[in-house]
């Protein structure tokens, strides 16, 4: 794991001076693409090239159950985790999976993939499934730690395992997603000791638990952060993370490690990369965050991550559901730099005037 | 021209109400899918089914001079005019077309159709071209009326016949797009009048002008007001707009009529947008706004149109190319709403206590 956390090199910086160089020919105003732009040239350093081609995309969805989620912290009971997963691998007569991450995958053409990272049940066999569970379900967070440290570092390389397999399958941008009642209480617990910020700034509505339920999830959280005091990103991991927050990590630094694009779908995703960019600096260069999610907290992660969204569309489902919406925007900034054509290539004349 | 205004129908409101009721059972919770739900629900009454389907993806790009562009509104020459129409149709090794719109648009699957609706030039010979141009460009709207009033409806007519082969061709999703040097200055007067605004705000700096140069467009825009109080639509259209502008409206109402979704692209697309809902109320049902784009006065559009746009990626280019990068999402809300499948068919538990 050490190995892993140490092996996520910068971008090319020599790529992402080729990239704002040819951005800056290509045949339209200066900045007229605004953050497509910005976008296309950070892939370009991603992959090492000045006309980025990324290809596949995959969505890999980690799913785990939460000891604390039996506090009364969610709008759902447990068991809709495992009957989740099922609806992830269900024949439908569309294709394979009847949930939303399904569907926005077979329409933007990801390919998805689906863990049991740690669900609190005895899931049935199915081929597309990847068993990761070291256990059903976390224990509960405002009591002990989530997770030994074995524990986390076995999630972790098994999220990395499931990433390189999506590598190897022709993923170039990779999103990590998750289901698991209650993460979003963990998340928060995360977010808040890694940001040093109130509990009750950063934690949410989740799946939708009324006022009584926010205020029972603001206390728990606020329980569970004065069992211990710790700022160790793998500690804190531990102590307030669940299972496929551990497993999303291993992917994200995986993926970044083979130098892959990252998307980052939302609030739970972004707790994982809190943990990640506190290990490694460079992981957050390669992570894309799809939109601001309408979780308490997202925002507050993605300042500390320096980095800007592409939209804003009120989601907050999880599943990756963001993330593989994002991809094709991405893929989108990577084919204009790519393929556009240079004012000298297209004999257009250009400003009048050239931008000081 | 008439009976184009007049045969677009409202929404199916039958099945918007299936597509709700559907919307309500699918396998996540309330909402979760934000923006998502409210365009699949839209989509559903344009195309007239609870599970819609929308297939191809078509980007008509108008290109139009104008008269105005000599006023020195803008930061590039006339010329770029008829050398970009050139760049939309060119070979590459990508594939035809070397500009924004194309590479876009292959990234997301989408066809590029080419439209001269008024270039001031003699264009060479293009399989691909369709020709419509009546006139090399509009006359300068700080002088004169800009266009004919049977100027006006040749355009829109051939807008619509356009709209109508993108739709033969397959489209159920059409974006209008735009090329003319000067057209956000005829973009301007045209909001500022249909909106009743002061010209400084809704003038903005187009492909990129200084601030000398935003002060006259500014005046320019002035100037042409002051000539004639009209609100009439479509005389409005004739004083201030230009050839791409009337070919878009025409585009906007036939997809309409034809029960196609509209993406938006920027603010010269709104303006044609703001003539079409004042002759035809029910159009704006049919528009899907892309993103706010951060020419002045796009949001002033959105908001008299009551429509929310679905990012914020600051781009300012024009050629439909946000409309084009919109579409994966519109296809994805479709996806969600026809493919998920319901916490019945799924066999998943349901929220402890419905939202009251």
């Amino acid at each position: 794991m050490n190995t892993l956390i140490q092996s996520i090199p910068p971008l090319d910086h020599s790529a992402v001076n080729r990239a704002q160089e040819r951005q800056a020919q290509l045949t339209k105003p200066a900045g007229a693409l605004g953050d497509l732009e910005t976008l296309g040239v950070r892939l370009a350093g991603v992959f090492g090239t000045g006309r980025p081609d990324p290809r596949g995309v995959a969505v890999l969805v980690a799913a785990g159950d939460h000891g604390v989620a039996r506090a009364g912290v969610s709008a759902y009971p447990p068991e809709v985790t495992p009957a989740m997963v099922a609806n992830f691998l269900a024949d439908t007569p569309h294709g394979p999976g009847g949930a939303a991450v399904n569907a926005i995958a077979r329409s933007v053409g990801a390919r998805v993939y689906v863990m049991d990272a740690g669900v609190n049940a005895d899931l049935p066999d199915h081929p597309a499934l990847v068993r990761a569970a070291v256990r059903r379900g976390s224990r509960d967070l405002s009591a002990e730690a989530a997770m030994t440290a074995e524990e986390v570092e076995v999630l972790i390389l098994a999220g990395a395992a499931l990433a390189r397999q999506a590598t190897l399958d022709g993923a170039d941008i990779v999103v990590p997603g998750e289901l698991g009642i209650g993460n979003t209480t963990a998340a928060a617990a995360i977010t808040a000791r890694m940001l040093n910020l109130d509990p009750a700034s950063v934690t949410g509505r989740g799946t939708g638990v009324d006022d009584a339920g926010l205020a029972r999830k603001v206390e728990v959280v606020r329980t569970a952060l004065a069992r211990t005091p710790t700022t160790d990103p793998l500690t804190v991991l531990a102590e307030f993370g669940g299972y496929e927050i551990a497993a999303m990590l291993g992917m994200m630094l995986q993926a970044a490690a083979l130098r892959r694009a990252v998307i980052l779908d939302g609030f739970v995703e972004g707790s994982a990369a809190l943990i990640g960019v506190a290990l490694a600096p460079h992981l957050g260069e390669y992570l894309f965050p799809a939109g601001v999610c309408a979780e308490t907290g997202h925002a507050a992660q993605l300042e500390h991550l320096n980095l800007r969204p592409m939209f804003a569309l009120n989601l907050r489902l999880g599943e990756g559901t963001g993330g593989v919406l994002a991809a094709p925007l991405l893929l989108a900034a990577a084919a204009t730099l790519r393929e556009m054509r240079t004012f000298a290539e297209a004999g257009v004349p250009g400003a009048e005037k050239e931008p000081e």
